[in-house]
């Protein structure tokens, strides 16, 4: 059985969420920025999507961060 | 006309490039290790592959080095 709790997706998502917060912004609020619909980042920060290259920069962009601050 | 030259994908293939390069592995070399195709490789340090994050990890993991150091 996979391990899913320790998954890059899973690590992604956590580190969304905590700089999501830092910044002070809902699911909704953080979606709207980033072009993405709330329930994706909903979906992303509990470790549900495989996301990709373009998404990752629209999420550093709305978060004001380098990409490689996502990681 | 969307500018292709510096587009996410671009920049992500030509540092992938670069630590092929450092690392001394072909195109082939690095597809064998990151379990990727020769031809995704080439597709990809060209700027034409929108890559995922499981991706990137089996990239950073084949380049040895950590993923915020692909970026």
């Amino acid at each position: 059985m996979c391990e899913r709790w320790d998954t890059i997706e899973v690590r992604f998502g956590n580190r969304i969420r905590e700089l999501r917060m830092l910044a002070h912004f809902t699911q909704e609020e953080l979606g709207a920025v980033a072009q993405l619909h709330r329930n994706y980042i909903s979906d992303l920060e509990r470790g549900m999507r495989n996301v990709s290259l373009r998404t990752i920069e629209k999420l550093a962009q709305a978060l004001q961060v380098e990409i490689r601050d996502l990681f």
